[in-house]
């Protein structure tokens, strides 16, 4: 038995041979949830787990549970993880990095001979994005009870393919019933995707909680009508509404600056021709904010707008508030410890809260939950430019495994 | 031989029997171009045509040509007819009319036995609604020379079906090169889809002229971020950048009142998913005004707008101003030929302007042209609810019966 240690480059080539699975031209990658490009995407890391042993189970939404055993059987696990699915424009961090540190980890334990006390789980969520399929996290929320699984399975995409469907299609439907776990605490890594690290020279995020974010699907109906001989006054214009909401969206985000985030994100706009005034749009938006209060006068002025909209053009808005994250408070504990361990190696350490939805969002209702971030280069994200250096990453796994270990002696 | 009488009955009942190919939930039509319902639409008309003995001809655009010799076989031909396909949200008159009304006077002359000393051909012209395929007004573009047939037919759907390949698949490739013929006039009867001439009691609108319009394909391009951490001023949203587009287009025809028309009615967002701010927003717009000077200085002030947005934004708007139509001024001997025979059957008359495109804007280009409009319903188009009276029509048929009788004598 000798002591663990991160491969920085193991995990670095771990990183770049994943990203070749749904490749993008400009260098990221694109694998929605529960596609070929996912189910490959898992298939490598069940492959890559293989010389270590695991247990593998697989729930009815997904989510992947690689077990390590322990030395005691009792004890209950720690667990750590996040996601391999991505945006249509992802890169080759977000959710990736959490999953292959958490692969690394076990990989170092197995190569110093180490068994700990407690089991480990590395888990893979399914749908963290929600691209595909709405809700984002969308297996995690099943995870915690916060969604029903018939509900889930019942959720189509854009093309009317259901998650029923493209689970039994990628081959990713599993016999466990998805429900808590027997774990003693959850540690997420993930990239920042912001630029505030780089900015302030940390190496590894504490993150302490996360935005308040509220989710709506809109739907506004006019009535159909011809370009060429409808006056402007006789029109009922779906998409030029639309548009007054998309803008509105973003002007109540920088009322509610610094901090406030709001985004109109997803349009489908019928009948969608060019000899035609739109009568039907689609609109997916979100308003979120560190302070729920502030969200919440987000989100009522967002429906202001909506009325004041509707009632002016003369045409419906209807709303579908359908879910909210946050805000959320992790484990202090948990937090304490990661501080601890990246101080312990000398690296630099900064409290945040994150402003992206993160599967650890649920998991911290059933179990100590922490997460910490890595920096991203220049902040950016969901976008095939997406970076973060070798040695950010291995200093995240080194942080991660030391947590781990301590643990999972505890 | 007997006074050739216009049924409109079978006038009427051959709208509603076209009107269930492609029906709507709501009593519309939808028979987009070259689909196997503007097919169905093709081969039904066909049906009706056959006991007429009509010589029946198919170019390479899908053009079809429904000759009747005349008693003259040098003298050229009297030619009318419209369109059969439809927008998605279509109704039962929009360019069904004038090629029913076109059927019912060959039936008329039939019936009464009646050979006219020049030949007639009755004409139903490919994609004039450009829903599918633009540009709109297609076949009859390629007909006038004003569009290469080859870029035509290489021009795709939205789901990326060339013309030709729908041509083939819809049996509507005929052998004939698409190119003038030998017309000694044309005309188009229409429903008005305005208000005007029920606002005016008017029996019979005599098409003068149309509008000017300009259409351009718009592509914003941004950068792709995440709606959670990238704080509003880290941005480059192509949807948000977009909606102030559409708003722009309003404005610009508002401020071009009266008679002011601009649109923008076809989205397309990339990458269109709920975590990301969209990079690539795709969209569709056309401006127009009776005054082409006035159509000009909108188009101007567009372009004014996009580069505003564009430097304010910090992303790039490429601007594609792919087609124009008009203005238009049609043969003032065949306008009065039409009130003419109007008042001859006690119809009260007005002189118009299109607003919208037809194919008579191109076929002006080659030989004299005119149109006639007969009332729509509260002025509703492109709506299931469109609708013209059965008289309305058959006065319509009337005067195109009275006035080809005329032309196919002189």
């Amino acid at each position: 038995m000798t002591q663990p240690t991160i491969n920085a480059d193991r995990l670095w080539d771990a990183h770049m041979r994943m990203a070749e699975i749904g490749p993008t031209p400009e260098g990221g990658s694109c694998r929605l949830a529960l596609t070929p490009e996912d189910a490959q995407a898992r298939a490598l890391l069940l492959d890559w787990s293989k010389p270590l042993g695991l247990h593998v189970e697989l729930d009815a939404i997904g989510n992947m549970y690689l077990r390590r055993d322990g030395s005691d059987p009792a004890a209950p696990s720690i667990a750590f993880g996040s996601h391999l699915d991505t945006v249509p424009t992802g890169g080759r961090f977000d959710g990736v990095s959490g999953v292959l540190v958490g692969l690394e980890v076990l990989r170092a334990l197995d190569e110093a001979g180490i068994r700990t006390r407690a089991p480990l789980e590395l888990v893979n969520w399914t749908n963290e994005e929600g691209s595909r399929f709405r809700p984002a996290m969308m297996g995690s929320r099943v995870f915690a009870g916060d969604l029903p699984l018939a509900t889930a399975l019942a959720t189509t995409d854009d093309r009317g393919i259901s998650v029923a469907e493209a689970l039994r299609d990628s081959g990713q439907a599993g016999p466990l019933p998805p429900a808590p776990r027997n774990w003693a605490a959850w540690l997420e890594l993930h990239i920042e995707q912001g630029p505030v690290m780089e900015a302030t020279n940390t190496d590894i995020g504490i993150v302490t909680g996360t935005m308040h974010a509220r989710y709506f699907q809109l739907v506004v109906t006019g009535e159909p009508s011809h370009v060429g001989p409808t006056s402007m006054d006789r029109r009922r214009d779906s998409l030029a509404a639309a548009a007054e909401v998309i803008l509105a969206v973003e002007r109540i985000a920088l009322a509610a600056e610094p901090g406030g985030r709001a985004s109109a994100t997803w349009i489908e706009n019928f009948p969608n021709a060019r000899g035609n005034v739109a009568n039907i749009t689609r609109l997916h938006c979100d308003v979120r904010h560190e302070d729920a209060g502030t969200a919440i006068r987000m989100d009522t002025a967002l429906r202001d707008e909506l009325a004041a909209i509707a009632s002016r053009r003369k045409l419906r808005i209807d709303v579908d508030p359908y879910a909210n994250f946050g805000p959320t408070r992790f484990d202090a504990r948990l937090g304490a410890l990661l501080r601890q361990k990246a101080e312990a190696r000398q690296l630099s350490t900064r409290d945040m809260i994150a402003a992206a939805g993160h599967d650890s969002v649920l998991i911290a209702l059933l179990c100590p939950s922490a997460m910490l971030f890595v920096p991203s280069v220049d902040g950016i994200t969901h976008n095939p430019k997406e970076y973060s250096t070798r040695e950010q990453v291995a200093r995240g796994a080194e942080v991660l495994l030391d947590a781990v270990l301590e643990l999972a002696a505890g």
